[in-house]
């Protein structure tokens, strides 16, 4: 998908959301069968109820990993249902040396049929650049993320700025604003300004809101931009609304709501 | 495998080599199937001629995640049949927040039976925190790696220091050495001196040798402590030795020769 579809199917939507699926199978609803199966139907029926409020779903491959061989299956066969009309994050934070990062975008890009990618930066631009050519396809980049070891080195000062500033710097004058975006923590509101002064183009990726304590005011009216520019990451507020047989009905209810409160924003 | 256990095993062997699989079904020899089971066949039969010389498998997971779930079955597959007297690495670059990176322990500690995993630091220490409570298991933190984009942001400087140093600072008061190592590029010479002042007794895990243009006595004098310390990876040199039938057997020679030359520095 690219970024002028993405722009447009958020204004038709009047939605910005992103559908975050990180099936724990420990708090799957105990009708559900506590393995690959059961996150398929979990997720299958999540997508079901909530697919007319978001624009996009991220896949936490974490979750998937954890089942082995078998969680990756049903990976692939619920990306292969979801519309086109759909963003398809692969959460997966992946990043290597060049002929590895290769590999891992064609594993991602064509193999399994994803448009965008989480990459970690640490290993410098030459790590992140073989995500990006590949069209219509997005590198996310992780610039300040939500948690609490953010501090730790992601703001650090390197001279005059943090090393998240670099890693925005460097990072988007390697690709543009059709193949890159950025992850930004919903908690991180003392850095909107800054982070908007950098990069003032780019989609930003935005987990944090709601379990995290982020709160979307604040996400909409710092980081937004005349392109809207967001998407806001909802997870577990969503998928575990409710551990009964209603869990999807739940879900769906939960993601209109959050839908219904970004449209007030656009 | 707990740290007891491999310096016994490098002791006995007289080699500190890790063989790299990192199978590209693009470089498999000729009468291989291009497909995960021909990776599987290749993987193998040059684990069959190098165990002798090896102490340590490293599985680049790109490569076998470029298959699809195929390629993660037949990853589960070849582990399962590597004995538990070497230390099986999955480099796979993980790293997330604490809820999702401990996910990603379960799935390569647990569901995938592998000792250690490489992680990446960008998130900060509570992403590689949760790597560190499972029992004779390893994280192998990116300290200074090999690629030309360590100069992007590992070699950056925080104040008087180097980020790559303040990561291995951070990351070694989380864990003991006991249950976490670093990667260090061979290449990365000049470094090798402050490196081993800041993590004097932590096992490396050493990419770069080879055809990344890294030199076997640099690293043993550089970096080699009392209780050895490193661990030496080789890939392509080994399993690209030959694209013959004789695949194997060249696997077989150069690791043989690489054991060779470490058991020189024993």
């Amino acid at each position: 998908m690219n970024r002028a579809n993405l722009i447009t199917a958020i204004k038709r939507k009047k939605s910005f959301l992103c559908v975050g699926l990180d099936p724990d199978i420990l708090k799957l609803p105990s009708h559900l069968s506590k393995d690959a199966e059961g996150v398929k139907e979990f997720c299958l029926k999540i997508i079901a109820q909530t697919i007319d409020s978001c624009v996009s779903y991220k896949f936490n491959l974490a979750f998937f990993e954890a089942l082995g061989w078998q969680g990756m299956k049903v990976f692939e066969e619920i990306v292969s249902v979801i519309p086109k009309t759909h963003l398809i994050i692969a959460d997966a934070k992946r990043g290597d040396i060049g002929n590895t990062s290769e590999l891992y975008a064609r594993a991602f890009f064509e193999k399994m049929n994803c448009d965008a990618l989480t990459v970690s930066p640490y290993m410098g631009s030459d790590s992140v650049n073989p995500f990006l050519n590949h069209k219509d396809k997005w590198a996310i980049v992780l610039g300040l993320t939500s948690n609490e070891g953010a501090k730790d080195f992601e703001l650090e000062k390197i001279g005059e700025q943090y090393l998240y500033e670099k890693v925005l710097k460097t990072c988007s004058e390697c690709g543009s604003e059709e193949s890159m975006m950025f992850v930004i923590g919903a908690t991180q509101t003392p850095y909107f300004t800054r982070i908007r002064q950098i990069i003032p183009h780019h989609f930003l990726l935005i987990p944090g809101v709601g379990a995290q304590g982020g709160s979307l005011g604040d996400v909409c009216n710092g980081l937004m931009n005349d392109d809207i520019g967001i998407l806001v990451n909802s997870s577990r507020e969503i998928i575990y609304a409710s551990k009964n047989l209603d869990f999807d009905i739940k879900a769906g209810e939960k993601a209109r709501e959050l839908a219904t409160e970004m449209s007030l924003y656009l």
